[in-house]
């Protein structure tokens, strides 16, 4: 039996480990919030007999081992960092979840044949390196070394230096990578982070395919000077340009003719950022993504045409680096009628779906046959403080993976 | 005899007082720095034997006494606050100079009648509480008590606490105005922070006439969520707006048909910043400014009507907040030809010319018989740590202040 008031209870407890004060969560990787997120999950995770495993990438395994525990385990999980200015369901949903799920099959006297696995993948936001899911492109080797050793934070501070710091530095990077096989299926559960469920008053999506999301990176340099001395026509200002490229991005994304297509500056930063100096220099952080790779490639090539436009007809000199343009995923069918069926077995309401957002599961699909199951959240809202889920939604989301974890560890 | 190898030396050692390592020179009002910088001044004042005063305010008042102490004294001085990101010349050539202008006459054993004095205004620069000159403005009479109490830094911080954690609390600060009359006359030696001096080889610029400044500050309030789940059509993108009114300001600075008007967007800010979600809000400081006063306020009008369209297009809110809308200031014919003969006495290269900064000059204006005197700077760079006068340069404003001064206090 799910025992709601016990995870509804950690959901709570696990929000307030923030570096922000409630509403707000925040928890940026190796933060002190993340450090000490980790730590409580830990603890959750041996009162409930599990076994700890943690990575050189800080990525968390959490086992109850199967009765034949050298067959590829069942995975489930999910992330706990958050951006700033967050919510409390984002990837929390999944890990709690997880762990409920685990403990209520456990109570039941279950014996999983396969060992079932919860994962807390390290870092699934993008915050701290501008380059979201770095636990699961890992553990998927979708990243090399190359492109992780020059990976900086915004204080020039590298992933090896974090995760010295933060206790996971004895091993290499290289060996976080997992095989092919090392797991059966994996399942994530999550809040859609969109709209549909709730307004079509459903219970359940069960998502088949992930959008293919990238990232570009843009640095700005032009000319400052005084407010008021440097006339207009000759100015070099960068944060114009950045102004410009940004509204090129919106365009792109509407003009690419497919209906999923999203653009967004997310981060967009000037200096010096006195009002009486023109700006000298600016920084942008763009994300693209589409259900469709074609399309999605077609509006980035957009972006960078705009640019390359915009900065030459300014004088501004620009650096554009693509963190990652990474392909769509497509879910496992057999995962997606097994979870689909037990859905509408329990009575509740389901639908197929597309995921827009941006998921461990993208990355774990690469290694695992994948699929995620979807709960409802209040008019679609996330990342953001007022991102809710139901603890009604929230049950019939681990329901559904209680049974699916059972039935795949059987 | 000016000491051109003792000014550059405190030059220097002035620009080492920062909140930022060399070349830059960081200096905001009352932090660490700023108080560092005062002691400093005070220090050198005390050693050339002038009488120090510093009002409620913080400005400092630095009096060498006339053999006739009750008539009107001759004002001359600068500031020595520094945006974030500036260079060592912009204020403290005025202030550093105008000391080593006053120790030149006293080694010289000049005898003034009226009295001189030194004033190093309290933050010139806007960039504590987004209104410039606010040492200069409280002088002249020009900020009521009600627009003075309302001011608050980024972190919330009233001026009154600021001025008291600094050591300036003891008074009201309604009583830190002068009476008009309190100066005979007031000169401000400043770099010109404008190419047209150094483009056309002269060595010094009279100003008749200082640009008309207006400060906008906004706030943006639109709708946060996932960047890969909110469709473009849903948006109400703050961050977007904002790029759009940065433009438009861009615009009504180019279309207002009058050749000196400036508008820039030097403060641009979003939230939550962070790449993968949506930006729910954004803020923008704004400057305009034109030696023409309708023009400069056809500006502003067409900046809040492009403001009121594109907010409303996307659906964001916004408050507008007018920070200051000064009219110019006109010199006093009798002391821009006094410099103007005084230069060509001295065999200086001289124009009469207009200031498009805003200056310290402008409030003093309401109050005194003022002009500034402008030496070249290198490109007209200012504002940025490559700011830069030569010590020749320097040396021939000096020259012209202190005879100008000479003759105004006999």
């Amino acid at each position: 039996m799910i025992d709601l008031e016990r995870l509804n209870r950690e959901i709570d407890e696990l929000a307030a480990i923030s570096e922000a004060p409630a509403p707000v969560v925040t928890r940026v990787l190796f933060s002190e919030a993340d450090l000490a997120a980790r730590l409580y999950l830990k603890q959750k995770a041996r009162e409930a007999g599990l076994i700890i495993r943690e990575d050189a990438a800080g990525n968390i395994f959490l086992r109850w081992p199967g009765s034949e525990p050298d067959l590829p385990a069942i995975g489930t999980g999910s992330h706990i960092d958050a951006i700033p200015n967050a919510g409390r369901y984002d990837g929390v949903v999944g890990v709690l979840g997880g762990l409920e799920a685990i403990r209520s099959l456990r109570a039941e006297g279950f014996i999983p044949r396969h060992s079932i696995e919860l994962i807390v993948f390290t870092a699934e936001e993008p915050t701290r390196f501008g380059i979201g899911c770095l636990g699961s492109r890992l553990l998927a080797g979708m990243l090399t070394v190359e492109k992780t050793d020059a990976l900086r934070d915004n204080q020039g501070k590298s992933l090896d230096e974090l995760r010295l710091a933060a206790g996971y530095g004895k091993e290499d990077l290289a060996g976080v990578r997992l095989a092919n096989g090392f797991y059966n299926a994996f399942i994530e559960l999550h809040i859609e982070q969109g709209p549909v469920l709730e307004a079509k008053g459903l219970d359940i999506g069960v998502v088949e395919k992930i959008a293919a999301p990238a990232t570009l990176r843009l640095k700005l340099t032009g000319v400052g000077g005084h407010a008021g001395a440097v006339l207009m026509l000759e100015r070099h200002d960068a944060g114009l340009a950045g102004a410009e490229i940004s509204l090129a991005v919106e365009r792109a994304a509407l003009e690419s003719g497919s209906p999923d297509a999203v653009g967004t500056t997310g981060v967009f930063k000037i200096a010096p950022g006195a009002v009486n100096s023109v700006p000298c220099e600016a920084w942008l952080e763009i994300d693209v993504r589409d259900t469709d790779l074609a399309a999605r490639d077609g509006a980035l090539e957009k972006i960078q045409q705009a640019t390359r436009a915009i900065c030459e007809r300014r004088g501004v000199a620009w650096q554009l680096e693509v963190l990652n343009a990474d392909p769509p995923a497509i879910c496992a069918p057999e995962l997606v009628s097994l979870v689909e069926t037990i859905s509408r077995e329990k009575g509740f309401s389901v639908q197929r779906q597309i995921s827009r957002a941006y998921h461990d599961s993208l990355f774990m699909a690469r290694i695992a046959p994948t699929t995620m199951i979807f709960i409802p959240c209040y008019k679609g809202y996330s990342h953001r403080p007022d991102e809710y889920s139901s603890p009604q939604q929230i049950a019939r989301g681990v329901a559904v993976l209680e049974e699916t974890l059972r039935r795949l560890a059987t």
